[in-house]
Parts: structure tokens; sequence; C-alpha cells
């Protein structure tokens, strides 16, 4: 186990010391949130939260870090509460593989106003990591309409842990499986890959490469074709392997050549035929080479006869949009609901102590909208439910009792800092995350302009926020 | 010490059990190289070689690393070969900090293939996620003409690996240091920060906030100023807080206001007439809230009265262009030059044992040009020295000897096996990196259409190049 207690920003710690000196013990509640979908999607996927679990379960100060404090001018009093420190606060969150949408809370910490605030940049590295990673990974499965998608990316990543987490962001999004061993072993997940253009390169020929790789992996046998010339070269020597094994009587589970340059389009279409014609219906094609969620959509228009994407690059690093944007923020502080005012209304936050209560459809099991409210209210399926937009609160919807049902999203992690939560399996994750994306409507799921998930104010909280902003204005 | 031995893709593995099972223990050299200047820059730095030497050193399967890849399929001969892997081979490398160019070896390793292959994913890991990082760094300095930069973007990296290393090589690049606490712990470099807005939140009053801090933290008192209203309310209180310090005699090393919404150019003009007109020409202003390059070239065009810029997001992503691309390409195998063909000739690799000369112009002491040539082959400062461009080969330049001087780039690092290089501290590779930005001539540097530094091939490599594109082409 690695000691990250020291992963934070500096000013947590001089923060953490000056309400240590003040004696400021109060409960403060912050919320962890975004405000905007990263690649202009319609939604994000939760993720990260498995690795919070360990982290918060994990933060105790030790004696080289205590001394490195001191070191940088940390007093005596505060460098004692760090050596007994044990996370005492309560903590909620989604769970991961949700479906979540810009501004609600997506996690809330209940702690001393020091606690609360230490875990603040661990908390959002971990999130707008994987939260990221896990929504693009979703874009590229929808582009990819079903065909399945392998997550290649590890060189790419930045650093170990992005590829590592990455690769697991990437298959709780959608991905089938990864190259990346590491992730597998950690998580149980599906690896996958076969061979490079070197291992071709390091046999006097194409043919004897591809003989040499067939007779060792015949159950996983994808050979790479373009080393020399794709169609002149790369298939027909695959298609003469490919009928050496048949001809020894060897039933391959997964057979096919590997497509890593040129137009992928033309390309896998020719090989398609020369593999159909040689009688070789059942020999995948994979494509690898810079595919995202554009190119993919591209290919799929132009027929390209692809079985399987092999995505690196721009996945791993969520190339067009590489930062989640996630934040904490302080919205009650010693039973005081608090607000963050800002010149934009949009960038002010939501004041209390909150739930989010998320709404579907009766009848077509869909969300309708999700509804930020206070803690304490009651929102009941047993009466009509007025939504109203809070911009624009002449935008009323009104929902018949009935028609719609209600979900609380935030679900107990920790107690009075003990874990109460048992994680799923990173595979359990994943398939909770295909029925979140089920419960999405196809308008919302659509690549380009998708239609925007409304995420509403409870009156109560409407009204607190109003009476808030005043107040701070007066303050002024 | 994590155990990161797998951390590769599932592909070297199988190649690697290929080469074992057909006894392919020949020699390999591998050369890792880059296409591209991330953010169209006109250079790169080369960052992550410390942590490159402690994953080949600590590069060892254990048992439960054997029994996952037994449940994958793999055979015992190999698995046996595993279990007492050690790496054997040479390992040569530009140092840490070093300005390099597209299509030069950085990097180059030369070991029997089963281990050389076995490197690449990780190299390129570490070496694609530091060296971009302090390449952006290097463009945001620049940027700051002489300001420093502080990097604080722990928060928005990706995962915790992206947030410590990142750090460190945005100290390489050019920071001064780094929000980042474990970094500082790790790499001794300076850490700062103050505090945040949920500290102003959490007090009755703005006011009653800045004095606690003041008092806590007299010698690094840099107050947030725009929780409220930058102008009507923090800048005044924080210089009613810094009236109250001088009051009660106490000397600062560093106060000041940090700036972090807003127009950052109106406001830091503003609030430095108000911090003058009260006495305190020597209160620093920092500035953060989505910088980068862009974005600080045009607060300095206005004028804006900025000390110090913290940057976030944008350089620990390194937000418009997220990924290096450095590749790990086979130049030769069982001492016969590999080359990789393709219909695109910048994407064809350089064949052959090969080393990295840098010509420096004797009189200025910046760089001239690079040479790319064969590891055996003599360059003499002691004759005339003609350059030609690899494509438009009519392009040539004549170096009259004595006019220039010439330096081997890449140093041992592992010598069979054995380590026989000195990791310098990270403080030392910052003062490198900016001595080896001292040697580019301005026009190199400039952040949009800089000039392209010559990269060119030696007479005899290029030679063989030709001979070995044509041989290959006869084999299709």
């Amino acid at each position: 186990m690695r000691n990250l207690s020291l992963l934070t920003d500096f000013y947590q710690l001089t923060m953490a010391q000056g309400y240590c000196q003040k004696g400021k013990t109060e409960t403060a509640v912050f919320d962890l949130f975004y405000r905007e979908n990263p690649s202009n999607n319609g939604y994000a996927i939760f993720a990260g939260l498995e690795q919070i679990i360990e982290f918060v379960e994990n933060l105790r100060f030790k004696e080289d870090d205590i001394s490195y404090l001191k070191n940088q001018g940390f007093n005596d009093k505060f460098l004692d509460y760090l050596r007994n420190f044990k996370f005492k606060g309560d903590i909620y969150s989604v769970p991961e593989g949700s479906v979540v949408f810009p501004k609600e809370p997506l996690l809330k910490v209940e702690a001393p106003i020091l606690q609360a605030q230490l875990l603040e940049t661990p908390l959002l590295n971990l999130i707008n990591h994987q939260a990221l990673i896990a929504t693009k990974a979703a874009r590229i499965n929808e582009a990819a309409k079903g065909k399945n998608v392998l997550e290649f990316g590890l060189r790419r990543a930045h650093g170990p842990d992005a590829g590592i987490y990455g690769a697991r962001a990437a298959v709780i999004g959608g991905c089938v499986g990864t190259s990346n061993v590491l992730t597998g072993k950690k998580f149980g997940v599906k690896v996958s890959g076969t061979h490079a253009h070197s291992w071709v390169m390091s046999f006097e020929s194409e043919l004897e490469s591809f003989r040499t790789y067939a007779d060792n992996f015949p159950n996983n046998c994808i050979l790479l074709v373009d080393t020399y010339d794709t169609l002149k070269s790369g298939v027909p020597n695959a298609i003469k392997v490919f009928k050496e094994m048949k001809e020894k009587g060897i039933e391959s589970d997964l057979f096919g050549i590997r497509l890593d340059s040129g137009d992928l389009a033309y390309l896998s279409k020719e090989a398609r035929k020369m593999l159909d014609q040689a009688g070789f219906e059942d020999a995948v094609i994979v494509a690898s080479n810079n595919l995202d969620e554009n190119i993919i959509t591209s290919l799929n228009l132009q027929g390209a006869e692809i079985d399987l994407y092999g995505v690196g690059t721009r996945l791993i690093t969520s190339y067009d949009s590489p930062a989640f944007g996630a934040v904490y923020k302080m919205s009650e502080y010693s039973d005081q609901p608090k607000i963050k005012l800002s010149d934009n209304i949009e960038k002010m936050t939501n004041p209390g102590d909150k739930k989010l209560v998320r709404i579907y459809d009766k009848e077509s099991g869909k969300i309708r909208a999700d509804l930020i409210a206070l803690k304490n209210e009651e929102i009941s399926e047993n009466e009509d439910l007025t939504l109203f937009d809070a911009r624009d609160t002449w935008k009323t919807t009104t929902l018949k009792k009935g028609s719609y049902q209600l979900r609380d999203m935030l679900e107990p992690i920790f107690k009075n800092g003990q874990l109460v939560y048992d994680s799923p399996s990173v595979l359990e994750i994943k398939n909770y995350a295909e029925k979140e994306k089920d419960s999405l409507g196809e308008e919302y799921k659509r690549l380009t302009n998708p239609h925007i998930m409304k995420v509403d104010l409870s009156d109560k909280l409407f009204d607190l926020k109003q009476r808030l902003i005043k107040k701070n204005k007066m303050k002024k």
C-alpha cells in the first residue's frame, strides 16, 4: 500500500492548522459536483468511488509525513492532531457507474470542517480522472453501436495510475477489456492483445512470423497485417496461415487480423472480401490507430467491416476534453447553510445539506429529471410533482402522481468514520452502468447536441438559495 | 514500493512467450522517439528518466504475477523465465531536462529482444507523461517572462501519479514550486498555497477570516480576496489586516492577495493601486483561474499587475495537447539494421544502432542542429561539416571547422543490466533544463510558429535508410 496521505494541496494543511489553532470543530457539509459534461456529452458516468474508499480508510499520517510537515513550519499542536488522525465523518455518494448530470451533488462529505477540508484534493483527483475516462468510454462505445471496444492506451496515459485506473474506468464506461495486464490482475477484467510490428520485423519473413505466432497462440490468433503491405502481403500471408491451421485440424476460439494504419474503411472491406473468399467468414477484423467516437462513427457510415475496435490515446487521455472539472464546495457550516456567490448565476453553489432525487417515468423506466432537494424535505410519490427551471422559473412541468417513481441517489458510504458500504466488483459496476445508460432516452445519448437533462431545485431549496443570495449581497 | 511489473500491454507478454518458445535470444536495439512537439512548441523537454530507472531496477515477477499469468494461459517454460527475470541489457538516454526535437532517438535500449520488448509500454508511459507536462510547463514559463509560475493542478490530474509526477515534470519545465505536498516531500521541491474560499465562508465575516489567517501564517500570508466582492470587500479587508500586522510590528516574508475569478487584468491593476496607496508596494498579487500560456500572454499585453501565476488544469493535463506521442521502434535485430516502412516518409523509422550528436555554434553557444548518425561513425570537429535535409536533399549547410562544437547526447544509464548513472535531484534537473533552454535561439522558443530545429541524418545513415527502403519494397 502506497502512503498517499500527503497527496493534497498545501493550502488544505495550512487551513487545517488554522482550524485546529482556532478550535473550529463544527461540522461542515461539502458537495462534490461538476459543471459541464466532457466532450459535450449528454451525461457523465460517475467512477472512482472504490479508490476514494481505499484512500479514506488508509488516511493516516506517518512519522515521516509529520517530520516533513514540521520542517515546513507546521506547529506541534496541529502535528499532534495529525498523528492521531482518523476520518470520523459521513460520506454519501451515488454508486459507481451511475449516469449523472451537471450541478447535482454526486458525493457529499459531512465531517468536522478540518476533516472534510482535508479530503477535498484527493477526492477531486480520483473522481475527476475516472469519471472523465468512463464518460469518454461511454461515448466511444455509443459510437461503436454494439461492436466491442478494447482499451489500448496505457503507453499514452499520464503515468502508471492514469493507465491502471483509466483502464478500470474505461471498462466501467463500456469497454469489454483492456490491454493493460495490471488492470486485468487488479480488477479481474478481461485483458487482450496479440503482437506488434516488431514481432514481424524480428523474423526473416512476415509469413514466418505469422506461422510462429499461430503455433504459439492458436486460440487467440489476431495477426497484425500492415507491417509491409496490408493487402498485397499481410492479408494473403494471414490467410495462408489460417489455411495451414485448418489443415492441421486446429479450431481456433478467436482468429483474424488487425489493421493499424492506412484507410481503415477501404482496407477492412477489401480484407473482409479476401477472408470470405478464402472461406474464413469467422475471421475477425480488429482496427486500431488513433480511433475515437468520431472516426468510429465515420467508419460505420462508410460500411467498414470492423468487428472490434482498439482505442488508445484518445480514450485514455479523453483527448478532446482532458479534464472533468468536478469541484468540492461547502454548503453548510455549523448547521448554517452557505453559498458561494458569483457574478454568473450558473456558478453560484446550492446551499444546505441536500439530497439528490431521480425521477423516472413509471411506464418507460426512463429518467424524466433529477431534483436537488434539502435533505429533510419529503418528496412524495403520492402527489403531483411540479418541476421548474431554476433560472427561467416560468418553465414548469407537472408530473401526475402514479406516473413517476423516485429514487434517492446518494447512498451512505461512511457513517461516523465507519465504512458501511460494500464496493461491487468492476464487472458488477460495468453491468450497472449498462442499465443506467438504458435508463436514458436515446436523445440524451446521441453524440452531437444531445438533449439536456433537467436538473431542478425543490421549492424549498430554491427559496433558501434566493434568501442567501440577498443576505450575502447585503454583506458587501 | 508498488509492484508495477505487470504494467504493460498484454501483447508484450504474448510476444515474449513467443520469443522464449522459439529460443530467440538475439539482441535487439529499440529507439524511443516522438514525432511532433506538443502544443506546436519548437522543442520538448525530456523528463521521466528517474522513474524509468526505478522501474527497470525493480522489474521482477512475483509469485502472484506468475500465477495470474498462468491463469491467462501462459506456459511454464515462459513463466520460469519470468520467475528469474532480471534486466541484462544496456540503456542510453539523453539526460532529463534536455531540450529535444522530433524524430531523434531520446532513449535507446539494447537487450535480448524479449527483454527490450518488455520495456516498451512502461517506458513510453513514463516518458509520454512527464515530457508532455515538462514541455507544457516550459511554454507557460516562457509566456510568464520571468514571473514565477506555480503548479496548482493536482485535483484535475489523471489520478495520483499524474499529480505527483506531473508536478515533478512541471518543476523541471520551469515552475518554481507546486501545491502538491507529496511531490514536495518526495522530490524536495518547494510547496506553496494559503487558503480557499471555504476558509472565508466558515467565518462570520471575511475580515475575521483574514485576521485569523494572518495570525496563523504571518510569513506566508496570501489572502484570497474574491469570495464576496474583490474590490469592494476583499482587497479593502486585506489592506486592513496588513495594516494591523504592521501596527503589531510583524515583518512578513511574503504577503499579498490572490485573485481567482473575474477580469484578472482589470482587477490586478485596480488592486495594485489600492495596495500601493495604502503603502503596501511590497504586497504581491497572485493570480489563478484556468490560466495557460495564451491567457498569461494576453494578461502581459494588457499590463496586468501580477507577480505570480498559479496554473492548474491546463498545465497538469496539457489541456490543448494531452498526449506526447512518443513511440518505441526496433532499429536493429541480431546485428541487422531494421526499418519500418510507411506510405508516409515522415513515418519511416531510422534503421541501425545510432547516436545523437548535437551541434552548437561555438561563438554563441546556441544549438545549430542535431545530427542522427550511426553509432560507430566518427563525426569530427576537425573538418567542415555538411548537413542536408533528409527529404529535400538539395538543402545543405556547411559548417566550417572551428565554428562548431559537438556533443554526444545519449549517455549510458544501464550497462549489462547494471545501473551506471546517478540520477540528479529534481532541482539539479530544473537548473540543467534552464541552461538547455538558454542554448536555444529565441526564434525556437516563441510560442507561435517557432523555427523548426534541423534534425538531419549523417551520410551513412541516409544511405543505409535508402538501401533498406529499396530492399524492403522488393520483399513485397
